[in-house]
């Protein structure tokens, strides 16, 4: 029962983030506004680099800091490192343990330039190799699948980006956070019949756009680490231009489609899809028109702006998927062919 | 026969770019260097998103400059765009159409930062918006799919990295690369062969690492534009955070591994692959040990340096990707649902 339990166990999760972790967000935002940075360079794989996406966006619309990701061959496959010197480098792990990862902000180091990690285990590799040093404070996560880890990681991006910006508005929201975790938790019933209907599927795309785009990878990988579901992710965007010729009458096609700026586009493609191509269109969304533009809604709940969206929507997608391995008959606590720190050069 | 014709016109492609285009990419490069450039932001879509992530292994590797892909939903979704002052920001597009791309260039030329678009279409309203247009001159396309015009952009990349570098003895392996396309396109008759024994695919994964990851992603596209096979793609290293769930006997992995320095790793990978995991696996290599790992090689020619391998492994990619629409019985020069020129915000 560990999954289970550690997806819910969110809102406390992200309550004793909220509670312990502001003292160690400020100083890293003063270190960080002292020196004179142009853009991030972030490292990070798997869910860590979904939750670095999130930070893309946050960080990017809040902050003006463009965020480039790292490509880590160029360290430790071809060792012809780009030059770094006015980036913040910042790495991404849950266990810290990825030599690639690592690697990174070893280089970074030797370069001059400011490195941050984000992890789960301040004694890690990659905390000890950061100037500053970011702990999620999410307690140990015994399912090999992340899931309280990454909503952490996401909200340790978000109070960053509250940090730097010193916004008292923003700085509110995320006390708010919480509450509505626990509210998008509680359509389990309604998450596991929908995931009961999809039980056959054996392929299917995750789409979302912005903000949102995060939590379609996120629930991609999900997918594919605990229902083997051959799972594709794209924002609705580049979607558009070429894989859109997957969809046929029947195609599964799972949508991350809060209340947002890009809402009326991504709400008029879903139309699209599940009407003329005949897609079946699971969307998870706060919007009434869109919930009514999919073959079946998930509701979300809603009050909170979009840029926190992600920290909330991942819950539902995350029970999605866990009850999707049960109905297709897999264990979700003992994935096949994983284990829970994976070491890459 | 647009597609089939337009994919064996390659050699005649770039060897018109190389006769035609060095005097614009030095010119190019020399408004480049006047600038303190600290690091590339490219806005691209689909296959020209391919061409720039090849582009950002080879300008990091021989250049020096980190690559940030863009996140053009900030722009014109949000209307939160962040500081690009001292960024080189790329457009590239085949018909530099895309609303999406052209306003990330106009932002930037807004901030006064340097703009470079990379089009088929000197007159495009991409390349009207940019301080530096490079026309990769690949003639008219009629084909849907795109083919020698993404490895135009390639080229075009190629020669720009080595333009900045001012590197003698790269510029003349670049000039072997026509008979090097040409002897790729040789193995047809294999690649044809191998395309009808995986007909009946619904699914696969295709895997590349560091300057090869573009070719599994381009290949990974022409999948599901030409035959709507549900084709993941994924560096060999992320590939193994989490994906690696999905891979059960049988299952085809399509690997592009030319001899490189990460070539040992991808073939340990391969051979544990289609060994303990009973994977069909399909490679695309000038290395015999590689080969002999796979359930089917297909043999590159050999002999250039492996950061111009993409402009040449493309090839028999796509000619996999004609014969396989064939042989499941669909129009490679009319896939569904797909137009030339797709227009996103």
């Amino acid at each position: 029962m560990s999954l289970r339990s550690e997806i819910h166990q969110q809102p406390e999760t992200l309550r004793a983030l909220l509670d312990a972790g502001w003292a160690d967000v400020e100083r890293a935002a003063a270190a960080i506004r002292a020196r004179e940075i142009d853009y991030i360079y972030l490292a990070a794989r798997g869910t860590s680099e979904h939750a670095g996406i999130y930070g893309q966006y946050v960080l990017g619309a809040f902050n003006g800091l463009p965020v480039a990701l790292a490509a880590p061959s160029l360290f430790g496959v071809y060792h012809r490192p780009p030059r770094l010197g006015r980036a913040l480098v910042v790495g991404v792990s849950q266990s810290g343990q990825s030599p690639d990862i690592v690697g990174v902000l070893d280089e970074a180091n030797r370069q001059g330039a400011l490195t941050l990690s984000i992890t789960n285990d301040p004694g890690s590799p990659l905390a000890q190799a950061a100037a500053i040093s970011l702990d999620i404070r999410a307690g140990s996560e015994r399912a090999v699948a992340a899931t309280k880890t990454y909503s952490a990681q996401l909200l340790t991006f978000a109070m960053l980006s509250v940090a730097l910006a010193g916004d008292a508005d923003r700085r509110a929201d995320l006390g708010r956070l919480p509450a509505a975790v626990a509210a998008a938790l509680q359509i389990e019933d309604d998450v596991a019949r929908a995931a009961a209907g999809l039980r056959e599927m054996g392929h299917c795309v995750v789409l979302g756009r912005g903000y949102h785009f995060a939590t379609a990878l996120e629930w991609s990988l999900k997918l594919k680490e605990l229902t083997y579901v051959v799972a594709e992710r794209y924002s609705t965007a580049e979607f558009q231009h070429g894989p859109i010729a997957l969809v046929e009458p029947g195609f599964p096609v799972l949508a991350v489609a809060p209340r947002d700026a890009g809402a009326d586009d991504t709400r008029a493609l879903l139309a699209r899809l599940s009407g003329e191509r005949g897609a079946t269109v699971l969307a998870l969304s706060d919007d009434e028109a869109t919930l009514a533009a999919a073959t079946v809604g998930l509701r979300l709940p809603g009050g909170l702006p979009a840029w926190l969206a992600p920290i909330i929507s991942i819950a539902p997608a995350q029970l999605f998927c866990y009850h999707l391995a049960l109905a297709r008959g897999f264990d979700p606590d003992a994935p096949r062919g994983l284990s829970k720190v994976t070491r890459t050069q």
